[in-house]
């Protein structure tokens, strides 16, 4: 039996990724998001959605570029920290003790303790509700060495990113392998 | 040492979504999804992007609505193989033995065996390469009772939602409790 909960944003697996954005002295920020995902295969590109609040969000619209840095399950307090404040009050790479590295690709910082990053240069915004909708193609991935598998890709099991539930505010981490895509499903 | 893997989309988590959609007939079909994410709080919206050559970009252009349906751990075979035939040649429900249940907001069927369904008005579409990106506006949220904590919501390790990692085409669940969202990140 199904129980109704209205019209929210409740919906299970959102990713926690941290946004770095220059603004326009060219000082890093980092902000934590839920709301983004994958929007395209080719050209590969991102969708983040930010709210107009936000230091971010006049710093995309600025220097129009961003990086997603995912950060592992032993990042999470800086992961929530990142999302707590607001870069217009404190620089928090320095209040985290986090390094702001230059991307290659795009005018955007990432962060260097974090496995697995994703430069990204601005391809269009629209504005939905109080958010506004980020598409970023994604110029370059880049992994530490320590968390690549057998097989030269990032293992999910040496990321470890971290899972968000909306409205339950709780973070989760990655559990057992489930099986191979466009595999086990042959079996039906 | 960051290694750099050029313009990929390789990050991590994704989700494991199933659209629900009906044909012109008014026949259910459904297909799994990993490029998505939430885009907006108020009005709640998810964005998910879908290849035109698919059944269900038809489907959704027609009836202008699609359910989200999350899948437990324990579904991952059948998700898989919604993910891998086309409803152009064969009745997914039937074939899966799953129940399309008609939505009560949208024009759109959920999957009764899921545990957490979204019912999706469309709201808009663009185009991003290959694939079109569908902003559809939430109008319900469905959950079994047997997934509710004691909060009254959805539990995340009773849900058990599915991950998917890129490239790596591989399922993962969903691992230990983390923390509480801003509230961790305090003790920076």
């Amino acid at each position: 039996m199904k129980k109704s909960f209205g019209a929210r944003t409740l919906i299970y697996p959102t990713p926690v990724w941290v946004i770095g954005t220059y603004n326009k002295n060219g000082e890093p920020n980092a902000m934590t998001i839920a709301w983004g995902g994958v929007c395209s295969s080719k050209p590969p590109c991102v969708a983040v959605s930010i709210r107009k609040a936000t230091y971010t969000h006049g710093n995309i619209m600025e220097r129009k570029a961003f990086t997603v840095n995912v950060p592992s399950a032993s990042h999470v307090k800086i992961a929530d920290y990142f999302g707590l404040v607001s870069g217009r009050n404190v620089d928090k790479f320095s209040a985290a003790e986090h390094t702001a590295v230059k991307s290659d690709k795009v005018d955007a910082p990432y962060i260097q303790e974090f496995p697995l990053i994703l430069e990204c240069k601005l391809l269009s915004s629209s504005e939905i509700g109080i958010h506004t909708h980020f598409i970023g193609e994604i110029m370059d991935v880049k992994a530490e060495e320590s968390v690549l598998g057998e097989d030269g890709l990032p293992d999910m099991e040496k990321v470890r990113p971290i899972l968000f539930g909306p409205e339950i505010q709780s973070y989760y981490g990655v559990g057992k392998y489930l099986g191979k895509a466009f595999a086990i499903g042959k079996e039906i």
